[in-house]
């Protein structure tokens, strides 16, 4: 599998008059052994100090070797049997980072932690925080906070596996383009600016210590290559963990985080694209919305004969809010209960009193005040579902313009992976409904959980992984909708519900009257 | 050739929508056409600086090149057309440093300085200063010393050549193990205890601006590999000008510095040894001794007419002392006039007023104080004379034993390499009247004038012998003189002029009753 960093048991004969090579050169060779013949490469920095602590352990010993593409490197030099070979893998979300520590020997997670992303002071989206990396000290802070989150991330996980967080000897990270160049203090300028250009898309490993990481200084920081401004390294991870690209039969990823993120390909070809599809269903624009989480309704039903909703929340408890698979699932009851029209305009008629004044205008009451954690009615309004029939056109937009490009058909499709909270509290019927995602069998789509985080461990244990991720960084075509026509038009009859071409979408009712 | 450093000119086109690639990225393609397809690495910690400068030159301009082992790597990149690609070649010796600026676009080179080695206040030869290296601070101040001058010759080759210091794009040094360990921070303790183990033979090559040197921060540093202790890169490069490894004839290198060093190979096998021979020839041992220059006595001629002794001088100047050349003259003129015996003891009678009293005890007088520049005589002293049959006796001894070793016979040799001041002013017939060189025809013996510097400016020039250099390593089988029986029996038999067996030197007069 050959992991990102691994240690090799070392014992060489002790130098003698008629084997004299130098301390360095001996632990090379006898390192190359175990490398196909290969000797590991030590940089200048580290010869002195690595050749002194394999002559004080008496040539015998642990070497760590670290695997960055040029070939194996010698970093380290243990004298005792280590206790285990641990390393950690990111997802550096834009607003929430995710961990887990990750023992490379045997492949077993041994703990996991997350954590806010604390650059949201800056802004809480990258627009804000790129013009913010332009201010004087800017980038610069913004860099200082993601090393602060990582190292407070892998202290944690550290102290919950017991171990030194220096003997942490390898990180991978996966994030979008901006949240990477922010970690590797790149300028991200350019990335918000037509053509949309960052400064790097792939970066050579830097040392942990150059970055000023807590874990070993020496530990080799594997970041996810992007392939452009709005396709970073966490999607390129979630390829590499759906296994589009090994894959004979055409499938596809959806992943909305920020923005909604779609790759669709197989071995021979993968085109992707992206847009502005996702806050109102990651709860980020709804009033009442909230991430997925204990209170968060997540589940919503149209009750044909009482002519009410019902609601399931998260852990059960009270509801506080309406996470995004709530907010699918409450527009497609209200459409099937015939609350809103295919517009997604409320009908008052039907609301009936569920209907009330708000400080957003006109809401429906989904969960009364009585039932309510905090003693205040969780509410739905005419604004929230503007937004949700936005994104939820642009979502269905973004899907067929980009299948139309590539030719397939979405019947041709085998799977859809469909990542993240979304992927995982969404009711694919609902979405179906909603006409967002396209009317195939539920079974067809696929939650895979945070696919960005799985790259990110994929690349920690596996060589064959990160030579991919390289090659995907080619191999993806990139589908610039910022300046597509037929997305545009898509959009716009994207945006009744399920679709003003009802053929697309034959398994959902279409109320003629509405 | 492939030099160590190259230009490559750049004209990119600028990023647009359909070509969307990151900036550094679409650098490292624009290079890769230049590159057999490679693209080149660029390390993070540059990796914003060059992407920045590459956008700011508007994609026009030159991408700076090194080319270590594992293959190019962009370092820098230059809007305006740069006006020479300049590189320096440093021998680094023990007593003194010799210094050449080379464009490495013609190979021309631009200026030539050397300096002592100011090491030399923390001791003469290199095994005080290996024990300074273990005093607190010692091979702190070994190596600051170390990067002072070569500091200082940066900076006057610079002036002489009439650019900026941070112009010099490269270095390559050539040096001995210990001055290599000094100039790499390298702990030389081991050097000079049983069995002899230096820490490092074959180094990464290190950026300047690590190793706190003043030419461009990103320059390649690529120092000469080891052999072993006693034999460095110096001599590495040595067998690299001299083309040893290259040639399908047998052929033997001499350099003759603080120690005697030989070796003798062809293309498919070399080996190597080294004694300590040195001193006397150097100027080193003899109380008038000195290095070759101006006022130095380099020949000496007995004349049979008059009995007396001719002599030269370097440069024409009134005498100052006497040179290595000038030693082995004096020494077989004193033979041939018969004021010596074969044990290289004077003959008072055959010596007459010649012979005086010295502090250092009966002493020639070479040039009497009338002559002399500084009106002091110019003695040579029995002693000194003791000096010169021991290091003959070295030189012979280590000859014989190394040629024996491999089953090769003097006369097989079809050159031999005679590197340094000693090649360039010794007269071969001399050295063998003296019984230090095989009796060979002169012609056999080629000067070579200083090969460390010429092999570090080879290195500089070209990447097949950097490759060479290394596989020199692996190739060169070193032979350990400090305990070879074989060596202690022929050093005996040498100690005679020419030799205790006189079949071995045909062409000198053998005087039976001396």
């Amino acid at each position: 599998m050959e992991p990102l960093v691994t240690f090799l048991a070392i014992t060489a004969s002790p130098p003698r008059l008629g084997d004299n090579i130098a301390d360095l050169d001996r632990l090379r060779r006898a390192a190359a052994e175990q490398l196909q013949g290969v000797e590991p490469r030590v940089v200048w920095a580290r010869s002195a100090s690595v050749a002194a602590a394999f002559r004080a352990a008496g040539f015998v010993g642990t070497a760590v070797i670290n695997h960055p593409p040029e070939g194996p490197e010698l970093v380290d030099f243990l004298p005792d049997p280590p206790t285990g070979l641990v390393a950690m893998a990111l997802d550096l979300g834009t607003t929430h980072l995710e961990a887990t520590l990750l023992d490379l020997s045997s492949g077993a997670q041994l703990a996991k932690a997350h954590q806010e992303n604390s650059q949201i002071r800056f802004g809480a989206d990258i627009l804000s925080r790129v013009h913010h990396a332009s201010t004087p000290g800017g980038l610069a802070a913004l860099h200082g906070a993601v090393i602060g989150d990582i190292n407070g991330l892998a202290r944690r996980l550290a102290g919950a596996a017991g171990i030194d967080v220096a003997a942490i000897r390898g990180l991978s990270v996966a994030g979008n383009t901006a949240m990477t160049h922010f970690l590797l203090n790149l300028d991200p300028y350019h990335l918000i600016r037509e053509p949309y250009i960052p400064q790097v898309n792939v970066v050579e490993p830097p040392a942990a210590g150059e970055l000023g990481l807590a874990i070993h200084p020496a530990a080799p920081v594997w970041v996810l290559p992007s392939v452009g401004s709005y396709f970073g390294g966490d999607l390129v991870a979630g390829v590499l963990a759906c296994g589009l690209a090994g894959s004979e039969e055409v499938t596809m990823l959806i992943d909305v985080g920020t923005n909604a993120e779609v790759i669709v390909g197989n071995r021979d070809w993968l085109m992707a694209c992206a847009g502005a599809a996702g806050p109102a269903l990651e709860g980020g624009v709804a009033r009442m919305g909230m991430r997925a989480g204990p209170g968060a309704i997540d589940h919503v039903e149209f009750d044909p004969d009482s002519g009410g909703l019902r609601y399931t929340t998260i852990g059960g408890e009270r509801p506080r809010g309406i996470c995004g698979s709530g907010v699918i699932d409450l527009a497609a009851a209200l459409y099937l209960g015939r609350i809103i029209d295919l517009k997604g305009k409320f009908r008052p008629a039907a609301a009936g009193s569920r209907l009330v004044d708000s400080p957003d205008g006109p809401a429906l009451v989904v969960a009364p005040a009585a039932e309510a954690a905090d003693g205040r009615p969780v509410l739905f309004a005419q604004t929230d579902l503007d937004a949700v029939m936005r994104s939820k056109a642009a979502m269905y937009a973004i899907l067929t313009t980009l299948l139309n490009q590539v030719g397939v058909k979405p019947e041709d499709l085998s799977r859809i992976y469909v990542a993240g909270a979304f992927g995982k509290h969404i009711d694919p019927r609902r979405a179906i409904t909603l006409g967002m995602l396209p009317d195939l069998p539920p079974a067809t789509f696929v939650p895979v959980g945070n696919s960005s985080l799985a790259g990110a461990e994929l690349v920690l244990r596996d060589g064959a992984a990160r030579r991919a991720a390289r090659e995907l960084v080619r191999k993806i075509t990139y589908l610039e909708l910022n300046v597509n026509q037929e997305f545009m038009l898509r959009f716009s009859g994207s945006r009744f519900i399920p679709h003003t071409d009802q053929r697309l979408f034959p398994s959902v009712p279409f109320f003629k009257d509405s």
